[in-house]
């Protein structure tokens, strides 16, 4: 493959090469990996950054109705907005989260929009390596916002909002003054609070949730890179296509204040700073799927489960083996 | 600490002894660790074995109720039942699964029962290794059920799977034919799916669902560790405690045809094996926050951070130097 070639093209917003480049990313096979990695230290040059927005949301919340009109918006002006796909639990055989383009018919056939599912990995550390590169690659290629899609439980959250700008966490209105499980760690990572549904008999239900997240997120110790206000929680609704404008209008107000306020920088240094980390982690767990280790860990791996060895003696070998 | 004297505790059965054990094996101190190893080997020396139940279902399904309900009925039949909570979300700032024992009031009260809420931990694999050693723990303790709670999303799954000899879904009544988004692959990990809440109201669209996965899982390939008939569909109620002895005998008649035809040693070979693959993945990447490699990796952080090195360099780097 020609990475130059391919770096040009992305880096001329073709869209096929774009798409080509993150298959090129999404592979496992090592020849592959060599070329994404010149690849995407090619297409970085150009230093073009878009507003990397990270999006959680149970299922049921309604976040391809919303990614969809919230992209729609964005198109509407004229911004070039590109969706990826965070989605662990895929790993097995396949997710559901934008693996059904159909979905989001509109935005997908809008020529200013990139849509591109979540790939099938069985790491949740894979599919962060890949989401970085394709990120950087939509940037290459011109795109203005880059949204990244994730389910709302689990670690996934935490990977996601390591690699954005702003982070949005969309809800259902929630019947009662029950704050839906949401999990402390996961509204500490909200930049924004989006109560969707906020339409026909829901409206009531979604403005006492709201309000109710509003309350909290009060409760929550100001964070260095909020402005006053900020995280703050709102009401929007994807189908009746309300509120979106003014959600919008608050990601930019906050875009602008972070960048304003040195924060912006700050954040994507420890953004590099976490891929560094993670690009690390993931070579040394992938040095033992290859030889020498490989055969290493199979014997010792059918000797433990013939009970000869403990996992814990067995593991303390491969570690000395190591020097770890 | 002497470590002998507490697993001779914990062999007597001991609940204190029990606790402070598992406080140990979540320590992440390494002197502590140590000691957790010791005492780990130690203990499983006594050979015993419960039946180990992993247990999924996302918020709002009534995963405490029924983990109460069903675990007053193993009580009252004279088993010993510990509950074990995974919740890898709760790593930045507590969760809330199993947080608070009055979920469980009557159970936790129970001298037959032993209820361990789910540790703070950063990373998923360190939830991991404290929840093998807890089961370990527990069996050397006499418990004859342990069960492992967790939330139904993500990686969790997958690795509450891997440790246990069933594995439960509890769903809830889903409204018209949509099959919850529950992922295929968590679907495939089921041995019994259990539609709770099946009672007043809801009791119709219980049995909706419930036939709804039964025709779903009878689509799933025939795995070799089960006999005709499984994986199954069936309706409970937690709150009205119905269903839960002919599902408790559905586990129960699963279990003996696993050991009588060689799929339950097979499987807890499998356990064995997957717990010290687990163990080398943690300490080689415990090994990158303990000198001399934290130093390097702090100072290259600063770097990536600063613009200095791409965050693949530097990992290259890394990795390069240890021979990876």
């Amino acid at each position: 493959m020609d990475v130059t070639a391919l770096a040009q093209s992305v880096k001329a917003g073709e869209r096929r090469a774009l798409a080509r480049a993150i298959t090129l990313v999404e592979s496992a096979r090592e020849d592959h990996r060599a070329q994404a990695r010149a690849l995407v230290a090619e297409v970085a040059r150009n230093g073009r950054q878009a507003l990397r927005i990270g999006l959680s949301g149970t299922p049921g919340v309604g976040k391809s109705t919303f990614i969809e009109a919230f992209g729609l918006l964005l198109t509407a002006q004229g911004l070039r907005v590109a969706v990826l796909a965070v989605d662990p639990s895929s790993a097995r055989s396949g997710g559901s989260i934008l693996g059904d383009k159909t979905r989001m018919e509109r935005l997908s056939r809008d020529p200013l929009a990139f849509i591109r599912p979540s790939p099938s990995q069985t790491h949740l550390g894979g599919v962060a390596r890949r989401t970085r590169e394709a990120v950087a690659l939509c940037e290459a290629a011109g795109f203005d916002v880059v949204l990244i899609e994730t389910v709302g439980v689990g670690q996934s959250e935490t990977m996601v909002a390591e690699m954005c700008d702003l982070f949005l966490l969309l809800l259902a209105p929630a019947g009662g003054d029950e704050l839906q499980g949401v999990k402390r760690g996961i509204m500490e990572m909200a930049d924004l609070i989006l109560v969707n549904k906020a339409d026909g008999d829901l409206k009531p239900a979604a403005l006492r949730t709201q309000a109710d997240y509003a309350g909290a997120l009060r409760l929550l110790r100001r964070r260095p890179q909020d402005p006053e206000g900020f995280p703050k929680a709102l009401t929007v609704s994807a189908l009746a296509e309300q509120g979106l404008k003014d959600a919008w209008g608050e990601m930019q107000a906050l875009a602008q204040w972070r960048r304003d306020h040195g924060h912006w920088d700050r954040s994507r240094a420890l953004q590099a700073r976490h891929w560094f980390e993670e690009e690390v982690r993931q070579g040394l767990l992938a040095s033992l799927t290859r030889d020498p280790l490989r055969g290493l860990m199979q014997k010792l791996g059918t000797d433990v489960g013939a009970g000869l060895r403990t996992p814990d003696e067995a593991a303390g070998e491969v570690l000395a083996l190591l020097g770890r």
